[in-house]
């Protein structure tokens, strides 16, 4: 064996949690789960004692090179924040800023036990390149935005850089990085270009990741425009014949939910950039009920402010317990799915990755439990959810290599990496 | 001087952000704060570069001794939890057992920059051996229950162990501990028990810590008992005429508003504990415009699950921008009050803790800002609340002591600490 696990606790995500076993990696799979044989030979053992071990975590909704704007204009009004303070710095984003804030956003999360996530920005080549490096998986998506019709959007400006990835990566022998199509919302495009962007998503059988219903105003006018919702006039249009993941959906209706039943749609949760643009709470706990896929995202670093994910993940279970008036909602099982099977579900890798069973890819995350704010650990599950943070990740590997490992960056040269960072938030004349 | 930081980013709390500065320590004070002098001779000098100072952290309502309990019977109805599982739990607490929970608590909070905290437990002597140990400061009641009228509630349970705190901390030099009063609530007590509790409390000068219309039922009950809420009836009896700590009143109404007030009584907002048990959302950011010292509690470790008081304050500060449907509610600075100023104000520590300012105690934490998930620091505040969480704590120091850096503890022995409160959990047959 390449790795061995020896005498650690491991949630599964098969429905199972074993208590002091082994889990072996060999050529980037789980190999072996079960008890220690003597006969084990392995190139290292990892002593599993105090230890907890799940499957690695999915960030299914994010806009990674937006950790430059981290705590860029604070407190602002929704519409002062975005148009006088993201998008005039967006238009400055060069390809090598792209990559700055993207390889930084990178290392943060693999820090906090991600080893997936998708992504909606622009340039995504470049983003690309940083998640190639960085040994991580991602579905990169650039989020169409079309205003005007006498345009071909997807055409001109989506298709070389979606091409890109696609040729590039998608069909690599490993398939860490895959190309998504994204129309990045229904309000900041019109018909015709969803169509440009769906037809593209069809041919190739491409996941779509879209902005759905995220806030009240966006959900009204739409109903008012069109008579229709959001979910009910991407419907309409055959937007989601394609796979499709759905961020936020705050404002989603009953109508609406059972559409995305129907239809397959994943749901992305984005309970902090939810809560701090005020944007409401989604109804996950009805829409679990209904057998929705749901997923959990960060979204941008500029509207959370982070990206550790069992932080947000704890803010989901409680989040809902209150909003449902209800504390046995979004139990902690039920939760950490949204970062895991759910999760490889919402990419198209579930039959891969998700879970810790042979044969899947050796994509895990260790957390070490011995700490006073981990002690005493009574419920695994329970503690994963309700006690840890990224502080508590130890490993992060993905498909059987290891990323990160006590602070200790594998594959990223972090000191580079936060010095050319602060140099491009310095370009973008922010810093 | 005993400990210079030189070149450091230092948020005062007094209205200031100073960069590049000097912040020197010498005999448990703030000696110095200020530019940088070649004559400084200094027996330790801390490199500030990419660090950030701020006042050390104060967590305003806790129940230290329940670490033990963390992640027991999670996902449960309110009653259920309480009734059929907690108390029952409770029951076998000795000094021992109360002991080592409060110590894995301490520990647990240095780690996350907390200087001191506000308890409500009982056998509070235990609670203080911990804390003295520990070097924090502490301000510790005995959370008094009283049921029927037949008994003496405050002079046969709770006196004796808040006389010997009294007697042994209270008025020592340091005054790092102090005593103070807890009726623990309208819905667990009888008036008559109230007035010998208060009596204690205004005779001895103390701070009165209770919970106050925690959830809807308990509101409610009181109001068709009384005719009266919480506030009112509490205030009625003059309970308010000691300096109070009110913790959680989610259900509050105008009229309490202005009584809390009037009577200068400290609001104890505790986020995650009210959201995971569905009691719903305090309207903080009102009472704040209305001009009541809002401080921030973590609550107990088994309805949080941890003792992080900057990830809770980033809740606090994004849960208020949804509850008040305005972004701009409760922004960064507005939120830094709560766990610094605030929360010295609550103890009856602001003319000499929660602030760095020369004279003041030297109750300072440092946080280490050159990390993926800090880079860039646009705006100091902004990156304390919404992307800081314990992870980032370098240094904390009470009274100018070093008592956690780097994940070291430099007073508590931590293997033997983790190692008792896993016995200890034993010894409760939860574990």
């Amino acid at each position: 064996m390449e790795l061995l696990f020896k005498d650690i606790t491991v949630i599964t995500m098969a429905d199972d949690i074993l208590y002091n076993v082994c889990v072996g990696v060999d050529k980037g799979k789980i190999s072996y789960v079960g008890e220690y044989k003597p006969e084990f030979v392995a190139e290292r053992i990892i002593n599993g004692v105090d230890k907890l071990l799940l499957p690695g975590l999915y960030n299914c909704h994010a806009h990674t090179p937006m950790s430059l704007m981290r705590g860029y204009a604070s407190d602002l009004d929704l519409q002062d924040w975005l148009f006088n303070h993201i998008f005039p710095v967006e238009k400055k984003y060069t390809r090598d800023i792209t990559y700055a804030g993207a390889l930084i956003s990178v290392a943060e999360m693999l820090s906090c036990g991600v080893i997936a996530f998708s992504d909606m920005y622009f340039m995504i080549d470049c983003i690309a390149r940083a998640v190639d490096e960085s040994g991580m998986k991602a579905n990169l998506s650039h989020g169409m935005t079309a205003f005007t019709p006498d345009f071909d959007y997807f055409k001109d400006r989506c298709y070389t850089e979606t091409a890109f990835v696609w040729n590039n990566y998608h069909n690599s022998d490993n398939g860490r990085i895959k190309a998504d199509v994204s129309i990045h919302g229904e309000y900041t495009s019109f018909e015709g270009a969803w169509h440009q962007a769906s037809d593209y998503a069809k041919k190739n059988d491409l996941i779509m990741h879209l902005h759905l219903s995220e806030t009240q105003v966006e959900h009204d006018n739409c109903k008012k425009k069109y008579g229709l919702t959001p979910a009910q006039i991407f419907n309409k249009h055959g937007i989601f014949d394609s796979k499709t993941v759905a961020a936020h959906c705050v404002w989603i209706e009953e109508e609406d939910i059972d559409i995305l039943k129907e239809r397959d749609v994943t749901l992305v949760h984005n309970p902090v950039s939810n809560l701090k643009l005020s944007s409401g709470v989604a109804p996950i706990s009805n829409c679990i009920k209904a057998g929705i896929n749901v997923a959990l995202g960060t979204d941008g670093p500029s509207s959370n402010n982070s990206q550790d994910l069992l932080a947000d993940l704890k803010l989901a279970s409680i989040l809902q317990k209150n909003h449902t008036d209800n504390p046995t909602s979004l139990p902690a099982y039920e939760a950490l799915k949204l970062v895991t099977v759910n999760g490889a579900k919402a990419q198209g890798r579930e039959k891969e990755s998700g879970q810790i069973a042979v044969g899947f890819d050796a994509d895990i995350v260790m957390l070490d439990m011995c700490s006073p704010r981990q002690t005493p650990v009574i419920d695994p599950i329970a503690s994963v959810v309700y006690s840890c943070t990224g502080r508590d990740v130890e490993l992060t590997i993905c498909q059987g290599r290891i990323l990160y490992e006590k602070g200790e960056y594998k594959t990223i040269d972090i000191e580079k990496a936060i010095f050319d960072a602060k140099q491009a938030t310095k370009k973008l004349g922010i810093y």
